[in-house]
């Protein structure tokens, strides 16, 4: 296995204890747990935002805890979610009064687990309200799913709720634009190759050497489809008007862009994607308002990418180009 | 040749229309040339900074172009120098009277055709300097180099050098502040796995799954022996203690560290690495000022990472900490 890690059961041990080294102006790790939170976390008089899951999606989740993102994300082992404890340990330590936004990527496991937390939490005292991403168009169930799987357009999702807690708003109005991004945004992906879960040693699947997948999962989750690997153009086509007939995007409508790698992919193919979604967006009268092009969910090494498209009014567009401090963000 | 491009002889053209696309608020294209630059250049009053060189690092360069760090960024043929006429053209476009600092990573052709186009430059009459970055401990002289190789390293002296031209500093003291960082900066890097230059349609070498090759250069160039994998654990000890005996350094110094990934190795297993380089450094009673983890000059999709420290005094710590508007610096 051709990875740089000790051993494979502490990779996210090793992983967090990198993260507090690298960065403890910023980033806190609540004692015994493998939660990270904001350095001066608890913020007075400010909702508190928690999310996670599996790790191995890098920035995300923890890349996104900082001023006017998230207070506080739960690294799950690879690919795996996070028991319920852990995710009650984040928001005893995020919470200042004011309640929990839970930000969850729609995953069984991840759902079941962060709802019991809840009322764990609730049980104490602690007010809490979830939401659910949904946003990848690719299938309608899937391996560890029911319904639509969430994927990079989480990322959205912790940008512009945060912006609105960092405002000073409600748990109830945080609530209230979380959903509004949610019902706005989808994403699709693909990938070249699979990659490798360290517990297990060897790659998950494979996808041979002239094909690509399809609508593939940030957990090698089976997509819609496999096909010859075809150029960028054909590919950003493809995965463009998926999410563009999806949302129902029409001339006039201001969007924000995301193209995502998921982890090998570099960012020379990543803009010679944008540039067909850019020319296919423009032609189509859709303004973009603003690009976000990198890593920003990936799935270790592999191979692919994900196109996401945001639909803005003027609430969501001034949310998104808020200050946002974190190391995932740019 | 699993690669999301279209034509391989245009994918360098293709990524920048996509940067174009994407970033119109922060760069923009020199008309007919393969160069980035700021979107508000020349800037009135300031020096200006150009570096480059082949494609395929991004977001080396054209990702450190914006306010605090470079002007402008010429994108060769992946892995191929820009030729004279592209720097000349990055040269005149950035140049507001005050004078342009190339920043060249010591490649024999870089070197030839920067060196060129300053002279074209200057018969012009615009008054240029450089500076050439040789970071790389690994190996005395290599495949496309006399010397030591320019590599990750080359991105403090953007932010450092490019943080004192945006102070109003002379060319001069531009030039002086970036040697000081050169003089201050070592680097060693490590590969799992090569890579593959679009235009080539195959890998350029291979090594064999149980082995990793330590030393390696940017563009696949031989480092200094292969080894079985080993743990992370120990590959970070090993490039760690290979520069700080290189850079002499000692207890008390103060440090910025960088923790580079070579594109396909993961945020999650950069920092399994920061975790031993971190407390080495704490061990050893060096100072770690900032620790910088990502990806921050790649080789397209190679597995692998590269360790960078830089001595750091209270004019480059400051020079450092100061603002800097780019997307690839975080």
């Amino acid at each position: 296995m051709k990875k740089l890690i000790n051993h494979p059961e502490q990779v996210v041990r090793d992983m967090i204890e990198g993260v507090v080294l690298a960065h403890p102006d910023r980033l806190k790790n609540v004692p015994d747990t493998s939660v990270l939170i904001r350095a001066d976390a608890p913020v007075r008089g400010k909702v508190a935002l928690v999310s996670g899951g599996g790790s191995g999606h890098e920035p995300a989740h923890a890349g996104y805890v900082g001023k006017g993102m998230l207070d506080g994300a739960v690294c799950g082992e690879v690919f795996t979610s996070p028991t319920p404890d852990q995710v009650l340990a984040a928001i005893k330590a995020v919470d200042s009064g004011e309640g929990v936004l839970l930000v969850i990527k729609n995953y069984t496991g991840d759902v079941m687990n962060f709802e019991m937390a809840a009322e764990l939490a609730e049980a104490e005292g602690i007010q809490v309200t979830k939401v659910i991403v949904n946003d990848d168009v690719a299938v309608e169930n899937s391996t560890y799913t029911t319904g639509r799987r969430g994927i990079a357009g989480t990322v959205f999702v912790h940008k512009i709720a945060g912006a609105q807690a960092e405002n000073g708003a409600s748990l109830q109005d945080v609530e209230r634009v979380a959903l509004k991004v949610i019902e706005n945004v989808r994403s699709m992906g693909m990938a070249l190759t699979s990659c490798t879960v360290p517990a297990a040693g060897k790659p998950g699947f494979s996808i041979p050497e002239d094909e690509m997948e399809i609508g593939m999962g940030i957990h090698g989750e089976p997509g819609t489809h496999r096909a010859k690997i075809a150029e960028a153009d054909s590919v950003a086509s493809q995965l463009l008007s998926l999410v563009i007939n999806d949302m129902g995007l029409q001339e006039g409508d201001r969007v924000a862009v995301m193209i995502n790698s998921l982890g090998a992919t570099p960012q020379m193919e990543l803009y010679v994607l944008n540039k067909t979604v850019g020319q296919t967006l423009k032609s189509r009268g859709i303004q973009v308002h603003k690009t976000y092009v990198g890593e920003y969910m990936t799935s270790l090494e592999m191979a692919g990418c994900s196109i996401s498209v945001l639909r803005l009014d003027e609430e969501l567009a001034e949310l998104l180009d808020a200050d946002a401090d974190t190391l995932g963000w740019k």
